[in-house]
């Protein structure tokens, strides 16, 4: 059995490898992950022309206005993705599935389109997305990161590539986005990691010798390395957020019912308590709301029962734009509050650096910034295991049972749990929303305490204790995991880089702050590991978040390029 | 013990009655059911002056008309009110809770604050509201039905008097409505109709030897009596649409989150599959509106962590209005389902008469009519069982037995059920996903078959196969309860009343008529009975549901009043 799960992890990888093009494969081995450690900017350049360069490195907004008026086609832009995308992989270990030739047949009959028609084809009209290995995409296999699950439907005994397309794919396509790749997850979802017995371990590109996180950590390697302009991953306790920030990267988890998460693969599909939701991920924060924008056009309500009737609310960016001008003009027109320690998991220096980056640039912006003190966050993180555990661990056991292979222990869920009643569920329902009710009249009442008679507008505080992490040292999602308990609005925001001169154990500057620091901290190891904090609004504010990350983003960029 | 919960349930019966001021108080005994059988209209006016039955029958829209312009005193108002629940209850036994006295004070204050201020508390100011005994109002208890709850909160050991206000009553009493009583349920909420051992049973005011529905039968009856202007029911089967269709009464359910449900109490609490929403029941559809926009304006999605932020949408009734006046102009603008059968249970010949007055006056105004061929109901009814069910009769088991009353036969929960595991109420959940899928996908299909372009606009069908039940007939709740499996938006119209001359056994024009018909059906004693049907529309179309309730209803009450 043992071997059996192993060959068969083995056939599949290598036939990730085999449908990557000759042409595009590296010609040598893959150096040790320190030398070098970073193998995104120059060192995967190497291998791309200057015009794919480019291509690549454009962001997905300008790349759809290059697209959408003939100035790229389809086509070049499809194929450059393509090429790095298969570079990235090889590098990193960061797909699942390859189906570039697909892809490239698109992108002609787009190209087509827009010579007959001299219009797009929607609002994405030939751009490359990525998808982490949950959605369905027509003649494409799923395996979510599961031997069980190669050559099946889901784990069913049925062709895996003729079924229907996921929901998000069906419209990505309406859009006029270019499908290419399925990027890698850890079996089960259910890790702050990336690793399966399939690929093997993704690792970061900024240092390979760290985790690119997960569990939509394919998506995060392979962004990180501009292999894909912009993809979609899944949140259930921090999966899109956690890979975005430890890749240097913009990723949004939005309430649940605003992106469509109809006809995708799931672990604990139907645990009603708290929705793993679908969120993109980007390098520039726009990109996120050029997505999110597009994707409500297609009015996913009417296709997915979960879907709430909420289009895109341009009023709430307008408003939002406008408090922005009105401090740019002086006033104090925004409040954010700061969390740095949750009160169960310390954070190591460069979280702490990165949080004071980013309160010193509120404060340069003249936003007020009130501390935080919430409701008890181990309530959220005891709700969290609870509700992961539901179940006594009996999906992720059947779908890893299917091959035989074993359950890694990084994954949260308990191998020899027990099945709640349905009363007890009831229970941790109400406990659930009895939280929620607390910390929405915390959240409420915190107009009490700022200047502009409203409470916070938004919450800063860490996305996990550490920069991008050591394999196996992710102790706690206990910061992603109260946003989902929550349902709010939260999104990953990249800040800086671990940086073994200053983010140093004996560090005084943190010693005399206030913020208790985490000393388990390996300053070697973490150095160039991206740092990055969590932005978080209440529920369904989607568009004033985004809208505040892109303001955030660049002032916080520029902040830390001038002190470089 | 059996003693011991009849002795409790007695005493806290004459306490409702005591309640109740000397000088309001019935001086003979209230004649038998078939003497007369309708106590609303004459009948109950004979113990009212003019000035008060003017009040009590205008509806909610022209007594804040009158109210916020000082024409009418709250406390008159109130005192009308009060007055008139008080007749209804000792003819029907409609109210488990009466607080007259500090509704006099409350108005009185209201009075006080309009005389110095000049301006309306708020939308609602002056409004007398009734509210079923799930809501929590300072200085009352709420029993739910339950012997075993009275005199503790909940069933707990504790003050019942002394707790906070449910979010819902602490919104209207911001908007400025007066509460003076809570009205009957069914102890356990899982019935259409209502009794319990504290009142014994709630008739139906139009036809005392039948039931007023339920589970918020005591609001469907005191405001068939005029003993209320609009009242707060919920629902999770149907208890709302029911009592408002079997007296008479137009009710809504909206979709999950738009009401604040925050802070009620509830059967089932915390079985997260199908939530039990609330809504209002009024004599006129435009009560309902005002009501729904009233709440909305208090923002709950900020103090109800389960409330959708989604505000009163004016745009949609804009448009939905457009389109009426465009039919009015000539135009087949707007489409509608119609389903005479369900394929589950035969409707009696009265329902079956409403139905082709509905459709006959879908026509007259010249809206297209297609014939509804959903995926099968048996699944949605089979679902709702399973739902209810799921924790095995337990939660309902439990609040019984606090004071060991017996389990009535016509609650739908099992009496010693098996509770479900969370991978089965998983399971459960994705069935209920993909029947919600399925259904949605058919609704949009109809746009095949309407000359609108659009799909249907909204669907009309039974509310129950029988007009206003006799006592422990009520057989299926599956025509109210497939809304509630997939979160739709449904009102409760009036269309007619049973009429044993016309709705006859052997009637021919129903045999010739393609809806099949139940035989089960004593014409003699349905006389009399209201007849109404549902307007169901996709989730969260509330807007647009009540805006087609106003106008349809008004429609139909002017063919209907044509033909008598």
């Amino acid at each position: 059995m043992s071997t059996s799960w192993k060959l068969k992890g083995e056939a599949k990888r290598q036939s990730i490898l085999n449908a990557i093009p000759e042409k595009w494969r590296l010609q040598s081995p893959v150096p040790p992950a320190t030398e070098p450690r970073d193998v995104t900017g120059d060192y995967i350049r190497q291998y791309l022309t200057e015009h794919e360069i480019t291509i690549t490195e454009t962001d997905a907004v300008d790349i759809v206005a290059q697209t959408s008026t003939g100035r790229w086609s389809a086509l070049e832009v499809t194929e450059a993705f393509c090429h790095r995308a298969a570079l990235a992989h090889q590098l990193v270990n960061c797909l699942h599935e390859v189906f570039f030739e697909a892809a490239i047949q698109d992108a002609k009959r787009q190209d087509e389109y827009f010579a007959k028609h001299k219009t797009p084809i929607g609002h994405l009209h030939g751009l490359p997305v990525s998808l982490k290995d949950q959605f369905h995409v027509k003649g494409v296999e799923t395996t979510m990161g599961y031997v069980g699950w190669i050559n099946t439907f889901q784990g069913q005994q049925k062709d895996p590539r003729s079924g229907t397309e996921s929901e998000l794919v069906r419209e990505l396509r309406n859009l006029g986005a270019v499908l290419y790749c399925k990027t890698s997850v850890p079996a089960t979802l259910m890790v702050g990691e990336t690793m399966n017995n399939i690929i093997g371990y993704t690792w970061n590109p900024k240092n390979r010798l760290l985790s690119s996180g997960g569990s939509s950590g394919g998506e995060g390697a392979l962004i990180a390395l501009r292999g894909s302009p912009a993809g979609f991953g899944t949140d259930i306790g921090g999966s899109v957020r956690i890979p975005a920030g430890f890749n240097s990267l913009y990723g949004i988890r939005p309430s649940a019912g605003r992106m469509p998460y109809q006809g995708a693969a799931n672990s604990l599909d139907g645990q009603g308590t708290i929705l793993s939701v679908i969120g993109p991920i980007a390098p520039t924060a726009r990109s996120l709301t050029f997505l999110f924008k597009a994707l409500l056009s297609q009015e996913p309500w009417l296709h997915d029962p979960l879907a709430l009737e909420l289009p895109w609310r341009d009023e709430v960016v307008r408003e939002t734009r406008a408090l922005i001008e009105k401090a740019r003009a002086g006033s104090s027109t925004l409040a954010f509050g700061i969390m740095k320690y949750d009160g169960l998991a310390l954070v190591h220096p460069p979280i702490a650096r990165g949080l004071r980056i980013v309160e010193k640039t509120l404060r340069r912006l003249g936003h007020q910034v009130v501390e935080w003190t919430p409701p008890s966050h181990s309530i959220a993180t005891e709700l969290l295991d609870n509700i992961f555990n539901m179940d006594g661990g009996a999906d992720v056991k059947y779908h890893l049972g299917l091959s035989g292979e074993p359950q890694a222990p990084e994954i949260v869920c308990n191998e020899n749990g027990i099945q709640m009643t349905a009363s007890e569920i009831a229970a941790l329902n109400v406990a659930k929303r009895e939280y929620q009710k607390q910390y929405m009249d915390y959240w409420h009442s915190t107009a009490e305490v700022t200047d502009t008679g409203r409470p916070v507008d938004a919450l800063i505080c860490p996305l996990a204790p550490h920069a991008a992490v050591i394999p196996s040292e992710f102790k706690s999602v206990g910061y992603t995991g109260f946003v989902n308990v929550l349902d709010y609005t939260s999104l990953a925001i990249p800040v800086t880089f671990a940086d073994k001169e200053i983010d140093v154990r004996s560090a005084a500057e943190s010693v005399n702050d206030s913020e208790p620091i985490q000393w388990d901290y390996d300053a070697e190891a973490y150095d160039g590991a991206p740092v990055a904090v969590q932005l978080v609004g209440r529920r369904l504010q989607e568009e004033k978040m985004l809208t505040l990350a892109e303001y955030l983003g660049e002032e916080i960029a520029r902040d830390t390029k001038e002190r470089i």
